[in-house]
């Protein structure tokens, strides 16, 4: 049971103004628009058309949504709250992640391999048949299963690696001789992945040549990526999945790259920019740009 | 030893005609066309130039064919079966799974770690070092080794899942605070697996977000493919690998999705359509049309 | 303690011309640039620019690079030894394989599960995790955790496969029935990875239907890649990542295929020619030719 009131504290500055009789109302859980009941938290989508009809039709007591929803008398009839907040479903993103979800509780499942020299925090989650290398895990942090974490990885607090991910592998740099052998360039560095990052099931991370990979806080990587050998990620870049960057490929801070995207080696993409889906991107993307396309050309609005 | 009377009479209305003596006739094998000897159940490649030339030098006794390679003096001469067929790849793939493939024993290795609560059918297989949650698996589901199966995922009967599979991790929706911090959105939904489907080899397949991520009846899932949170294929979906279904996707019936697609969130791609290698998909497509290209157009025959 | 003259030893008529005393020099370290040491043996990448400034200024004693760089008064005076080589990047790996890498061990750890009739080298290292099926194994090769090994493939002496890459699975060609129902082709062959191959981490290498998928000689295959089946692979191809061949592709010698390209089944790709990133591949490409986009078209240069 959560209370309306907590809720409002919850999202501080988020919330705009509230309508209706929150003093003793409550809600017990969150769910999708067909279970919606009496007692879930509902949210009208920054995307729905009909956003006031949707609020006046919900079942739901307590509803977060845009100020366009106005506190009617077909709502106060039926005793509703009204949140008005900026983003509703980030506000429901807010909630749902403080009150709603379990995390798993810390602890090492016995059927995982642990290096002898790991330096792994009380507070943290290790899931079934993973394999842990020489490495440093952050408080709070969750692996789930068959996760590979290589030797010389550091990974910070409140990171979350999904299962199948690799950390740490070796990237596969060739020089060609003149034979045409190939000869692996050597990979003596590591991964660095700092605080609150999430690292999506079956991507794989590799480890740099000689200085680290680095992953800066709060990236969020969705699964099937490859981040390749020194590339280094900024704070809050986001990738939705099936990505790649090539080796040494830097990525400024809170960049969105969509998914199957690929990025040439050595590249910079700058500050904020966005990089549409399917993207090849053969030059550097200066800073509040959208590219896209195959080669990525600027979008002009 | 199989008949071909079993032969004929397990491929049903496939078949259009016989020729030769097939009373007593048997096959032993089935063979790669450089090992073919006279017990092998041969077919006559519908792709194949020279079809007849191919069935009169063949080595085979019992051929597989498509009508319009005819019973010759030179085939007679050789005491040869023909087998007409709609479709002869088709018809040996029916013979071979069959009567020539051996399915893995029902068993569960003792290195795969399962929930407590999951409901396991006694026919399941499921191989080494697996992680199985709180989940259902139905009768005859393979589940081939290092697989990841997290809570709240549903699969139906027959099911293969290929090695280093991943159902129902979390979706990696975000929303961007105004700080450029990302705020994931919950996922609360598991993943519905129905009956006959096939997921290759690390494979994800993410969670919904409220409600389930659902892969309908007969669909056939090949590798290094992500399905993304809340997507919904129908039935006898056949994608051929390395593709990506962005979030809330819906496929209908029969479609076919070649390799390395990427599907915008929320599209809906019709019936019986068609979409070609390295597509990025960006509207909706109707029934029984075959898009490519990026972005993809209409094929115009 | 490696010895210059060991390296000059070592590096063979990759050598074109030493200066200064090396009588007694020695190296200890490779290095990244910002922690080069008076020890490190240093190198002149062949894409800096100012390479005589940049020699002049290392720390280290002992440098290759390229015959454009002079031993000048001020080197002199440093009491430098400069190596005069064809490429330094790759001299720099040759010796630093040869001398700074540490492979692991020969052993198989035990939370790996091995079929009983495997046939394994002794100077194999199999790490944690691993599901190693009826398979051939040869010397010296190393398997990094959470890997697949299905029944029915070979792989030679000197082969690296990276965590969580599956090898021998399934292909998953289907005909599709009257009713839309998809018939998976059967898949009775196996995979043969030659000598001195490297798989990257979440891979998956699908067997041959009939016959066997091969990898051959001294390739390299980045991660997440998707060889499928009875795709044939000559001496030294290079593929930088995220890469998928359809089924039945051939690739001849010394090809590179550059990261996140699909091509299409069946195609056959000759002798040194050159894919660039992302592209669809939808014929087939002659020797010696270098082809990019979607689809891939023959760079006129």
């Amino acid at each position: 049971m959560l209370s309306v009131k907590q809720i409002i504290q919850s999202l501080g500055s988020e919330v705009i103004q509230t309508f209706g009789d929150i003093e003793c109302a409550y809600v017990t859980n969150i769910n999708p628009i067909e279970l919606v009941d009496i007692n879930t938290l509902d949210w009208i989508s920054n995307a729905r058309k009909n956003k006031q009809e949707a609020a006046e039709a919900s079942t739901a007591k307590v509803i977060l949504c845009e100020p366009i929803v106005v506190f009617s008398k077909n709502i106060i009839s039926q005793s509703k709250i009204l949140i008005h907040v900026q983003n509703p479903k980030l506000a429901l993103a807010l909630i749902a992640n403080k009150y709603f979800l379990s995390k798993p509780s810390p602890g090492i499942h016995s059927s995982t391999v642990i290096h002898l020299s790991a330096k792994i925090s009380n507070s943290v989650y290790i899931g079934t048949n993973c394999s842990i290398g020489k490495c440093v895990i952050g408080e709070n942090t969750c692996i789930f299963p068959n996760v590979t974490i290589h030797d010389n990885v550091t990974i910070g607090k409140n990171v979350i690696i999904q299962a199948g991910a690799v950390i740490g592998t070796d990237g596969l740099g060739c020089e060609r001789n003149v034979d045409g052998s190939l000869v692996k360039f050597p990979h003596l560095g590591g991964v660095v992945i700092e605080n609150d990052v999430e690292i999506g099931a079956n991507c794989s991370i590799a480890k740099g040549a000689m200085s680290n990979t680095i992953i800066g806080e709060g990236c969020k990587i969705n699964g099937l990526s490859f981040i390749a050998h020194n590339c280094i990620l900024g704070k809050n870049v986001w990738i939705t999945g099936s990505t790649m960057l090539s080796g040494s490929v830097t990525i400024d801070d809170n960049v969105t790259i969509y998914s199957k995207v690929i990025v040439r080696e050595g590249l910079r993409i700058r500050k904020n920019s966005i990089i549409g889906m399917g993207s090849v991107v053969t030059k550097d993307i200066p800073a509040g740009e959208t590219w896209f396309g195959n080669p990525a050309k600027k979008l002009i609005k």
